[in-house]
């Protein structure tokens, strides 16, 4: 029997191989779903003037204390012009939402709340509040204050601020780049008929798809099941690439080149064979390049086993928090869910069950969905993640709350 | 007092324009995201093949019955060859994972089970199951069952299944043609340094962004605050696009010409102020295209108030329910989280409030982050969603579950 490392030791030594691959500008407008690598401070106040918030007139609150409600309107403020000054106390200036405060006013009535008639505005509401209907300049923040720390995914809110605060161009974190390998002879491409015998390829697609979703720009390429072939072209790929992807070719089968492949080419072996299901044969490594801890740059091998859903659930798995804690994201942030029904499942294995997500009432629930074993790949079109079951027990019971590895 | 639309009258309105754009081919890898618009099927068995799921030797299971252990080995069958056919059923055949079951062959035990020593494998175990380690073939799909039926979004998990029947293209819904305009003399480009009364466009980086994540490539433009240009270019715009999506100049300012110059150009108002906040002044219309109730392809308009908020939770509660209608999507499959503090809120209004959400064992809470009002874009970064507090109640309790829109 071999020996297995547990899916949390696995993970273990996988995080601890996490990389950096320093950073690059983007423009800010391809930044999304990238990590952001620079601090983003206001470069001014926010807002940066008294800004107006509502259409109306603007006027001087003592006037209205003192009981005055007519005012004669003197000039019109629109957004994006030069801020005027009031010249008479006594009278009103027109504001438009977005425009600067006039100077000599502090008191935005909205038009709602206004009658204007041959230019005298009168004001229709009994009470009114200092300043009020005006977003105070630097009431949000003060220019030099830190608005969006780094190491931040950008979303469409961070988007908004970059261009709010004029970053043409943003610091971000490089991806690593990737190659994705499929082996075996039985495979053929998408757009070819397959013998009785073969099957076309599918997993690499899968896992460039995954990767995508990440903003990486995988390449993939495949090799036949011929070990000199491999060797030559793997040897070229730890060369080009900070990150290899394997799928298929790494348990006992007479062609299962790839970890006497990989250790002849001086990649160090961390662990084959992870006490999981499913995904059992999972191969990582690491080829250390580079002479101090930190002035590392790893080849790091990710060789999972080929049946589909061993090589999609395993990616999700392993692959992306470390590609995570490689950005220096918060990859801990797990996702759990209440299980749907009693399961029990002996071997001292970590389960990863196929499940589908219902949202009940704020509880997210995950309903297991049976397939036929690890290959069957239709079942994960039925399903939307894996719920994570723990290797040191059997019985695990309804509501009880587990991980859960989303797709969708 | 105007009158307001609720927001539940709103959504109403809008979905109820929902529009169908017909379909498109694209290759299946670049599918990722879009809607597919086929039943996908499968195109052979699945597995297409008794398939070899365990490295090891393939033996006829009545001889193990019979007490035999030993079996001299025949054959090697690798994955993508014809099957072999054993000739003497007293022997064994050594298989790969993904190879064909050779024929008069039942069982396949694996290596680990099995020693192997001048070219004759003893079976080390006591106990054999009838077609262990085999996936049988269709035990997944018949040829011809519908595998992943039409609508549904296309993920890494979809992706894979088109690669495994042979989809190198694949019908998905075409988008809509979107453009995303931006009005108001105050704005300045994102790398322009803005004068003191000035800020730089921002929403209308946001709003593509926001499409982005629905694989929608929208166009985008600024127009300055003169009438005559807005209505040509709009004018422009409402030939060439399906939907506009705008971004201020639709409230009551003396420059707020969008929904005066859009009712000049035949768009139907269908709406104009919303009971919600923020976003109160949200403007919406169509206008109709075509004759016959099931030949329109209507020009929608979504006109937006300008304030940053406003501009980002209107197009996530308003447009894309609409998109995701409009491409016959699951859309009422909404997310609901616990309130993670006691609200109050007075006036009569819908009230999108920033949240952070947290994952508590199973539970998402959802805190509410307090901005500056509703024109605080930094408060954006901080939070990751809106919860929804309905507009018939003034208090609302801890825990109490109400929808979210989550953002990131």
């Amino acid at each position: 029997m071999d020996k297995l490392t547990t899916s949390n030791k696995a993970l273990e030594f996988i995080l601890n191989n996490s990389q950096n691959y320093g950073t690059e500008e983007v423009p800010f407008s391809h930044s999304l779903g990238r990590v952001l690598k620079e601090n983003i401070v206001a470069d001014r106040d926010f807002p940066p003037f008294n800004r107006v918030s509502m259409d109306g007139i603007a006027i001087q609150f003592s006037e209205f204390e003192n009981g005055k409600r007519t005012f004669k309107v003197e000039g019109i403020q629109p957004a994006g012009s030069k801020p005027h000054s009031m010249q008479n106390h006594e009278n009103c200036i027109e504001v438009m939402t977005g425009a600067v405060l006039p100077k000599n006013t502090d008191v935005v009535i909205p038009y709602e709340q206004v009658s204007i008639v041959d230019g005298i505005a009168t004001i229709e509401i009994k009470e009114l509040r200092f300043f009020q209907n005006i977003h105070e300049q630097g009431k949000d923040k003060k220019e030099g204050d830190l608005i969006i720390p780094q190491n931040k995914v950008i979303s469409s809110a961070e988007i908004g601020v970059l261009a709010t605060v004029g970053k043409w161009t943003v610091k971000v974190a490089k991806q690593p780049k990737v190659m994705i390998v499929s082996t075996g002879d039985e495979l053929v491409e998408v757009n070819e008929t397959p013998a009785d015998y073969q099957i076309r390829r599918s997993n690499v697609h899968t896992l460039v798809s995954i990767l995508k979703k990440y903003y990486i720009d995988a390449d993939s390429a495949h090799i036949a099941d011929d070990k000199n072939a491999l060797k030559e072209k793997i040897e070229n790929f730890l060369n080009d690439y900070d990150v290899l992807l394997f799928s298929g070719a790494v348990s006992k089968g007479k062609f299962d080149f790839i970890p006497e492949i990989l250790e002849e080419l001086r990649v160090e072996k961390l662990f084959h064979k992870v006490a999981q299901r499913p995904g059992k044969p999972f191969w990582f490594g690491h080829k250390i390049i580079g002479s101090s801890r930190n002035n590392r740059n790893d080849k790091i091998v990710f060789a999972f086993p080929g049946n589909p859903i061993s090589t999609f659930v395993s990616c999700l798995k392993y692959f992306v928090p470390w590609y995570q804690k490689s950005m220096k994201l918060d990859f801990e942030n797990r996702t759990f869910a209440l299980l749907g029904e009693d399961v029990i499942f002996k071997p001292s294995l970590t389960y990863f069950l196929q499940v589908k997500l219902e949202k009940r009432n704020g509880d997210l629930v995950a309903v297991p969905i049976r397939g036929n074993g690890s290959g069957d790949l239709a079942i994960l079109v039925e399903a939307d993640a894996f719920i994570e079951l723990p290797n040191d027990r059997v019985e695990f019971k309804k509501d009880e709350v587990f991980p859960i590895i989303e797709y969708r």
